[in-house]
């Protein structure tokens, strides 16, 4: 055999990724869309968006095997707006993550830093739309109308996808498929309008190849819940993968006081060679009240249809379309529309775009 | 001894991080200079400065080959100014260029996100000074004194440099000297101290080794043009290398409603060696109204000297001078002087700086 | 034909980028701790705070051999909270060092951009606890209360950290243990609310393995010092390795118009194996007046205590306590405590935390 070749897979091998073992790896997210968003009684907006497959974003890693099965981590991630070159967070650059690990084999990962909550994470693993673009299902999770996540937060930042300060602990990859973690925020204060809430939450799940089913918990509070109790935030769903079709539910409940709103995500996967037709169902169900304000009529949903072309492993070309209907004062929307529609009005979208992983 | 274990720490030296081949490329511009500026009846100011040579920038790239001839690509590009540590805009970290984009080597790109509009690009490549500096062409163009670029934008952001929000179709570079593109993006508003815009523009030119010709159209939409039309913004310029010195002549036309500005540009490039000389001479004409206030008095025209040295490939030392003459009520300004000088008023600057690509 | 030469070509190939030696180097800190901070009077608060033992940041540099034993070169330094994700600085994003300069192996280098000043450089290298956390010697550098520092540059950003526009000499390495620099800054203007200062420095030292002594005098003038002269910022400092125990002591002066702040500070550092054991006593010393105010008695001193366990050359474990006593109307605190302590109190705090190296 001629040494050349023999030696081939050693250079290449090596080359595969110096970067990974050296130094920082810095990869991300370019994802960019044409939508068009009709509000019912305000007409339409034409727009260019980001972020409509997966939010676009950049993101600077780097670890370190400190031996005996250890090692040390960093993850900074910035999200952008690939549109206007805008960071998503006008105040917080590493908005997406900034975290600073320990890892064990045997003992999981304590994790300390910006990150998601359990109960996002046990939500948007089962949203075919991963809750961005005109289908996803965060178009349902918002501070208007008013409910339990109002009560709690007002229009500050609230703790339904991140929170800053946590301290967690991952099980390790090595449970038999179980899964989850614990996490643990101070309040620092607890200022709503600064954007602090004390924040506690955990996560199990057991997954297989075929399917799984995973539960959270998220409680938090902070100087607006002082009166009526905490916000608690809880996930509970699963998936099962059929091959032809994967299929997923759960179910999210916010609560505060007397307010409490209840979301239900039916979602399917189906994959035909380097296609993919993507379905999901979502209902948001309000109910009690906000002070002296009943809520129980503010209901939506929401039905959202896609279609991705894997161009490559990294590349795809995707459209999307979604409907959202609201009852009584509700006033869900497809983001990107025109302003100011009437409670219980009809949101609708569509969009057509690229998504570069690099 | 065996040709595999020879090669063995070649190959590992030489793997020590491949990131241009595999993953993002990182590069970027680091330009400072100490300058005065002396504005007329106002004194001097000595400041130090970033960007004088070239906008100091860090660049983050990546492409993915889709075989048959086609590619992926994104672009991410942020100005800094490294005077202070400042990024260039406030609010933009991306600011200079934010795009994913599909390539086709029959076909050309489509790009899509924030970039260059057309005229922009078609008068920035005929000014020696390259749009920056004590001598860049772009400090007659500016919101004061008041003329169709300030009518059309106020003080908010303008489309005469870049655009967000845009489509973009790009020749190929197989054309056989002919290039150019089309630029679309959508208002989403059109509120002009939103800095948003509706913008339609096309680029077109013949380029040779020796010269080459170029003409650019770039239309403007927002609510503050609403009553009078939209701004529009041509570029029509050419240049000719003879060896010893190349030479371009260039002219740009702002106009909105009753208001018109037209500069014009000639400039020259004499390489001597590792040395450069670079002149040039801009005439900016205002004309019509803005109102019911007459602009035609309000000219200025600006003499710009530069000299490069190239220590490197990569690494200049240079210095450039330049006078700005106003006439009217015309307050055109090298920047970085003191203010409040009145109209009609000469404003002059040097700076002795360098530059380093990264 | 030899198989190496065959092979060279491949792996020349290979490495077509290796970011280390070619182009941009990236690196940086992630450091995140557990902190419970009591203010006399106030209760504590518990908090999650980022870089306790090294600020966390991410830094991107780059050099270029010119030759001749001649370099260029750029660094820029972003500042990050790793525990919000938040950039240390709201405005300036590279706020740690922003620069770009040539460098030759007899004269040393040229420096220009934002950076360290004289006098912070030769009190920081002096400090067990590297000016941050809560045994910092910062917590006694403040505008709170009103002295020197107050009463040249209000709330606004001061010199007593880092400048702005500087135009910086270095010694070369060679210099057979002389070492040190000079810096100018030109005020731009000399508002302080706008973070302008002209600044002047010096800084001279000796160093050996064993040993080493520095001085360095900063002068810096604002709007601000107009009336009463400018305010300087001397530090004077050396140390010695006794190999079981390294121990330092420096003494710091503000000063403008009638008010001084001496700052005094004694350190040592105990390495054992793997474990290093810090220890450092800082005292405040404020006299003259401020206006029509006596401040003599306002002074302060803080005892700092800390463990250090080295897990791998880049990573650590450590914990940190300090104590600060007031006298007077001195409100000097460890910082994330509770607001509002009355004059004279006493601070104290400790932190539990992790620093990475990437």
């Amino acid at each position: 055999m001629n040494s050349m070749f023999r030696l081939m897979p050693i250079a290449l091998a090596l080359a595969a990724g110096s970067a990974r073992s050296q130094g920082v790896v810095i990869s991300g997210i370019a994802d960019a869309a044409a939508r068009s968003v009709s509000n019912e009684g305000r007409g339409s907006v034409k727009s260019q968006v980001s972020g409509s497959n997966s939010t676009s974003r950049l993101i600077f890693r780097a670890t370190e095997d400190l031996g005996g099965g250890m090692s040390a981590g960093v993850h900074l991630e910035h999200g952008i707006s690939l549109d206007t070159g805008t960071p998503a967070s006008a105040t917080q650059f590493f908005d997406r993550r900034s975290t600073v690990s320990l890892s064990g084999q045997t003992w999981g990962e304590v994790r300390l830093g910006r990150d998601f909550v359990p109960s996002y994470v046990n939500w948007s693993r089962y949203d075919p739309f991963s809750y961005v673009g005109v289908a996803g299902s965060n178009n349902l999770v918002s501070a208007t109308p008013q409910g339990p996540i109002r009560a709690t937060y007002g229009t500050a930042p609230n703790t339904t996808v991140r929170s800053n300060n946590t301290f967690q602990w991952f099980m390790p990859g090595n449970w038999g498929g179980l899964e989850g973690g614990v996490l643990l925020a101070p309040g620092e204060g607890g200022v709503a309008a600064n954007g602090q809430a004390k924040v506690q939450g955990a996560r199990v799940g057991y997954l297989t190849k075929q399917w799984g089913a995973s539960v959270a918990h998220t409680r938090s509070e902070n100087d607006l819940t002082a009166a009526g109790g905490a916000f608690t935030d809880q996930a509970l769903g699963g998936s099962v993968d059929f091959g032809m079709v994967r299929v997923s539910a759960v179910q999210r409940r916010f609560k505060q006081d007397q307010a409490k709103q209840t979301n239900t995500l039916l979602g399917a996967w189906i994959p035909i060679g380097l296609h993919e037709i993507k379905l999901s169902w979502v209902k948001a169900d309000l109910s009690g009240r906000v002070g002296a304000t009943a809520i129980d009529a503010n209901d939506a949903s929401q039905i959202g249809l896609g279609y991705v072309y894997n161009v490559s492993k990294r590349t795809v070309l995707y459209g999307s379309y979604s409907r959202i209907d609201n009852k009584g004062a509700a006033t869900f929307v497809v983001p990107g529309g025109p302003s100011g529609m009437a409670g219980g009005g009809t949101s609708s979208g569509y969009e057509v775009g690229m998504r570069m992983g690099f």
